[in-house]
């Protein structure tokens, strides 16, 4: 048996966890950088449980917001120099996968100097500002994984920095931030975090315990879907329990990825992201299905194994379910398709699923699946 | 949901996985102090691929092999001195609970200085040697846990000294060590790992992630109970595949303790271990029956879980497997139980299970199971 586990980040789940662990806030530091986007932290409370905690915990604190959606090195290296400026000693990222993976590189930024051209090595000191992740979608996983996702206008697509050190020190999280996010966001991070726990499961680095993992959160995240369905067509918005198992689910995700990585899936989504602005859960949502039927005849055991934790007897039943909830589907040109497959042949994580695609198995899957 | 999960020790589960990784060792320092046993790691083989793995990795080592079974107070601070006289870096710890219990404790008391009376208190430097642990049995799990168990004389029992600084940095595990245990051991090691993650889901720490943990390992534990009564009846061996199901399932159910704590399962065994040299995990196993027979009327929900991982369609079921494997129980007289439940009565985890046993539930489980 072959197993490799490392999960360092402790992670605390409970309502109210924030408020209620302000000396977690204090063990990190006397100061701290809060790295957000422009908006939806403050609209879902997180950012005032965060300040009240940190001002109750004696600590202070400057707040970086101007973190756009899928954030680009540069913001990266703007926020590291905001948070060298003000001399903080620890890193609290709120949001969704932009704000935490972008408060991830500015975490390892801060703290030595790596030029932009090195940026996506691997090799960096072993110094990085400790950090605190607070999800407020339930799709990345960011928040237990050691990746920070950025987008690389050299390649035209999003490139990962990975390192050990860029695993939080804490996770915190409370389903209550979610209750504001829309119907969409809600469907596309769900959608999100069920690819990564279904791709993981399909990676040559797969193992008993991460495939343990993935099962849980496949079966919790689906369980959630008919309520989605409920809500796109009645306008019933999810229980805080139902966001909790979405938030549980996603978590599980990200704890398989930072074991198995991704797959082509994601090297596909990437190019829909980066060239049509489709959002990263939604353009996995909509790859992931043409993926598994791709995979399908030599990945019987595994792929019955998922369908069995989703309670779908075929993968058709699966990707009826799949597009009711993404809806219509955004159209590609030829020209688009071929420029995309291009790409994402390029990326790393192409060779890192057992079934490995050729150029025209990509292309196929684009055409399929669009 | 309420949930907390740390688990920092980095696990490595491969065939040959201590002489491929000698960079790990290399990883934490110079010079380290190899603790063991009296006699077991030199016959399965772990001593040797440990010191072939330094040596080519240019790290120097002394040998500590003075640690008995159930490892007194006297033994860790002996250790500790050992370290500090030689000045070494870092820790290895090779065996079962014993050698590994020891090794911790050593490294802690080698990195300061605290007084026998404060070695409980949990209130220490965040001040440790790193360490790697070898399991060379399948059973403790303490290559995954924050706790030392030590014998402590003053309350004629065993008294665990807990502290996030005692995760192992990393847990080497390789099936093949196990392969020279005798039967005896192999059952009591499988039962006491068993027992690890049947307590950890009946505890009141108990959460969806840590029975997640725990249903995976008592499903891998019990899948090679038929497999161990073979051996006990025909003399036939285990195979390395099973022998790597028992070590997965009780690093498993370490993650679990690691959790959870455990139950009154724990209190009661320590007296059978201090007073008539039973062994450890034969002591839990000799009391889980009973212990699963008083909470089943509350526990309806859990217990159909666990034995539906296990396989089995009711408690008594289970109970007979166990009996057949364990064989023959010890004797024990009216004022030995008596003696014995009022020493369980003072544990802290007696506390610990959602069901809460009286004094006399106690002295009645100890009459029902000896």
């Amino acid at each position: 048996m072959n197993l490799n586990y490392y999960m360092p980040t402790k992670v605390i789940m409970s309502s109210n966890c924030i408020r209620e662990n302000g000396a977690i806030f204090a063990s990190l530091g006397k100061k701290a950088m809060i790295v957000t986007g422009f908006q939806s932290a403050k609209i879902n409370g997180a950012l005032e449980d965060v300040t009240t905690a940190m001002k109750q915990a004696g600590v202070s604190y400057v707040i970086y917001d101007k973190v756009m959606n899928n954030p680009t090195i540069d913001c990266a290296y703007d926020g590291a120099a905001f948070a060298k400026e003000n001399g903080v000693e620890f890193i609290v990222g709120i949001g969704g996968g932009s704000p935490m993976d972008a408060a991830k590189a500015m975490a390892l930024l801060a703290s030595q100097e790596i030029e932009p051209d090195h940026l996506f090595s691997g090799d960096y000191l072993d110094q990085v500002l400790p950090m605190i992740m607070i999800p407020t979608t339930a799709g990345t996983g960011s928040e237990v994984t050691q990746y920070s996702i950025l987008t690389n206008d050299k390649v035209q697509s999003k490139t990962s920095i990975s390192s050990p050190y860029l695993f939080p020190k804490y996770a915190l999280l409370d389903g209550k931030y979610m209750s504001s996010l829309s119907l969409v966001n809600t469907i596309h991070t769900a959608v999100d975090a069920l690819s990564h726990s279904v791709e993981g499961m399909l990676t040559k680095r797969a193992t008993v315990i991460s495939d343990l993992l993935a099962l849980e959160s496949i079966e919790r995240i689906t369980k959630v879907f008919p309520a989605l369905l409920k809500w796109k067509e009645s306008g019933e918005n999810l229980s805080i329990e139902e966001r909790d198992e979405l938030l549980y689910g996603s978590t599980l995700a990200g704890m398989v990825i930072a074991h198995t990585g991704t797959t082509v899936v994601h090297s596909m989504g990437y190019s829909l992201t980066y060239f049509k602005d489709v959002d990263h859960g939604r353009a996995n949502g909509l790859i992931l299905p043409s993926f598994l039927n791709f995979v399908a005849k030599q990945e019987v055991e595994t792929v019955n194994r998922m369908l069995k934790a989703m309670g779908y007897t075929s993968l058709m039943e699966m990707e009826t379910m799949i597009v009711a909830l993404l809806g219509e589907r955004e159209p590609m040109t030829e020209d688009e398709i071929n420029h995309y497959t291009e790409i994402a042949m390029n990326a790393k994580n192409v060779l890192n699923s057992r079934i490995t695609p050729s150029k025209e198995d990509v292309l196929q899957m684009y055409v399929r699946c669009l």
